[in-house]
């Protein structure tokens, strides 16, 4: 096997080279970031940590954690650490709670996105001659934006289309002949559904070959179902816009997710004591951005659930290796002191033969109660058949495998549960 | 009075060294798509131009126009002229009637666009301390992702945070210490509404200056009370997808608007002959991309009318000038044999005291008869005062003034007309 790299330097280095790499750029954070800004000054001082005494990414660990509340309390722009002058670019996340989280970039941050994103959807399998319709929404988002910056850099065609008409976008996805979908996993779903409507095959009448999908938590399982269904290679994406959106994590043909740790520096926690993991353990994915100029993070908790491993990938790509997310740590659930997350509903429903990837988790509350039920749309064929029982009763089967708990399930109608453009709202409470 | 341009080279030019410019840059373009694309190759062979046949920027006048038409025909990419690959970003238009107008551009086209786009908004009055909220909807069309690159080469902040969500605009608006606006007039004095409506006075509770307005038609009357509404200096942006999106003219702080004629060459014509009009008189624009890579276009017919003058302005730019659009070919209205503009109309309404910036245009048809009414708000305080007739007899007044036609008006509850987030729909058919 050849080893075709965007940037073999960096994605291809000896464990010990990058290790030196990252302290050296940990050293500049410190300093760019104690120079900066007056939060970042105090907590590193009453730390103890100056660029000087850092000997190797192991004194990271003197300094504490930033949360979500540090963010908010800073909010919009008292964590820059270059003059806001220097701020070309602003993102926003979507802030159901509260203020939204402000992502400021430079130029040079700019630059760097692009690079990332460049890398990973290199990893993917896009190149030059291929035609992304960029169907994350646009707006205040990092997403759209990102596969923008990283598909240009590459050389590939951007179609800025945004999310949403969906007909449009199947015939532009026609049209254009499209090669490469941008969008969530559960957005590519619905545009399946609308091309049949449109009395197209998804699989068959149009050139794509390839999905780069993001922003959103899915199963295994699901990446198979929309794999099969468009009869292309799906890719998934991980990032966040407290580090600098969609780019923090590459996705190789082995289906292995390399952390781009040349600039974001990963740690696994123990959510609950806060003490640092080891390799293959899982515990709460911790960043620190090691060369971002008007936002660095230093140790920001993500509350994604994951492990990490060190190694070498048959890809060729050195870098460090995590797992899926298993979940965030706020769509944790226990019910009956059984610990549950919406991706392993997901996984036990899709083993199920008939059932679509259409569902929802209805979760209520009585007192200190949670209990759980399921709502899933079963495909119109298996629909049609009737005896629509055995289907519930094999899901219920399947996901009591996984949870150890019984979870009632109920097939309803096909096209009930409404459709999303963005992220698909799995669980609801009532 | 000191001369401050981005590109005093270009801007500041001589007039023959621009048409020796132009010249220079007319034979390239004259090479370059008659090696590169069929339809154009046998409409230069049928024209007889050739790039040695080229003394001056008269001989253009050989060649037949451009038409929606043709960009129709050879949809999508049939008049593309370089390698498909060489696209990095592809944009349209809405495509109401028929399929959208397909924007093509190579890295260099890309380019061009973030330079005349620079240019424009350094004209306008925007700085690298400035702080654009960029609320034209992203997605599609060139709008917000013209806005954006030319705000970033300038070294502004571009927060992208797409049309929609006013309420949330506001307060990004107010949280961020928003400078400048970025979206359509109408879209601004919906935005005043809310903030007021939310508790603020638009004038007084924002850092606010700068509004750099487009993508809709809309009357100097208009732009007074945009600036009045807001307390704010409100600039035109004039552009089209066929040439490159937004960038095609700028704004000085004169208030005249010139044309980036080193890259989008202008002429003005009779839109029932096809003859090329002197300097001064009225006709249709007809722009030719001079540098353009991708997708150029060689007389491309606008349907906007306006007229042009050469001159040098007391800005110190010696760019050719054009009138403010006076309308669309497809907007003009016969009645009663009197030719009218949506633009007329706006204008006459607009010198009326008491008059909002909400109203309609109601078109009726019957047979070959068509008739024209105006649905007009009030402000609250001029409803609420009542005697209603007296100022829909003023606006009467006026718009007979300007278009010696009676047009009846009709004043309505205010907040009845719905908003618009983008363009808002000033002519209605019932």
């Amino acid at each position: 096997m050849t080893i075709d790299l965007w940037d073999s330097k960096i994605e291809a280095m000896k464990h010990e080279d990058l290790k030196k790499l990252q302290t050296k750029r940990f050293k500049n954070l410190v300093k760019h970031t104690f120079e900066n800004n007056a939060f970042y000054k105090k907590r590193l001082k009453d730390a103890g940590v100056t660029p000087s005494s850092i000997t190797s990414m192991k004194d990271i660990e003197k300094i504490p954690f930033l949360t979500k509340d540090d963010l908010r309390n800073y909010y919009p722009f008292g964590l820059v650490c270059t003059e806001i002058d220097d701020i070309v670019e602003v993102h926003a996340s979507s802030g159901t709670t509260g203020k939204p989280v402000v992502g400021p970039y430079t130029y040079n941050d700019v630059e760097l996105w692009g690079e990332v994103m460049a890398r990973s959807l290199y990893a993917n399998g896009l190149r030059k001659h291929d035609r992304m319709q960029n169907s994350y929404g646009y707006g205040l988002f990092t997403g759209a934006h990102g596969f923008e910056k990283g598909a240009q850099k590459i050389g590939a065609m951007v179609v800025t289309i945004s999310s949403g008409n969906t007909q449009r976008q199947i015939n532009v996805m026609k049209d254009f002949n499209i090669t490469t979908l941008a969008c969530t996993p559960s957005y590519s779903l619905y545009m399946a559904e609308v091309a049949e409507e449109m009395g197209f095959d998804p699989k068959n009448d149009f050139k794509l070959k390839l999905g780069t999908f993001g922003a959103e938590a899915w199963s295994e399982e699901m990446r198979k179902n929309v794999e099969k269904r468009w009869g292309i290679h799906a890719a998934e994406h991980y990032g966040l816009t407290e580090i600098i959106g969609p780019g923090v994590v590459s996705e190789c043909s082995e289906n292995k997710l390399h952390i781009n740790a040349d600039h974001f520096y990963p740690e696994i926690i123990d959510p609950k004591t806060g003490e640092t993991l080891e390799f293959g353990e899982e515990g709460e994915l911790v960043f620190t951005t090691l060369t971002k100029e008007a936002f660095p993070a230093i140790r920001f908790r993500t509350k994604d659930l994951a492990s990490m491993y060190e190694g070498t990938c048959s890809c060729g790509r050195t870098l460090p290796i995590q797992s899926r997310i298993k979940g965030r740590s706020d769509d944790m659930m226990k019910v009956k002191g059984v610990i549950v997350f919406p991706s392993q509903i997901e996984a036990g429903l899709m083993q199920v033969d008939g059932v679509s990837d259409n569902y929802q988790i209805i979760k209520t509350k009585k007192g200190d109660i949670t209990s759980l039920s399921i709502e899933v749309e079963p495909t119109d064929e298996r629909w049609k058949e009737g005896h629509i029982e055995d289907l519930e009763k094999k899901a219920e089967d399947e996901i009591y495998s996984i949870l150890n708990l019984h979870v009632p399930v109920k097939a309803i109608e096909p096209k009930t549960i409404p459709r999303s453009t963005g992220k698909a709202k799995r669980v609801i409470e009532r």
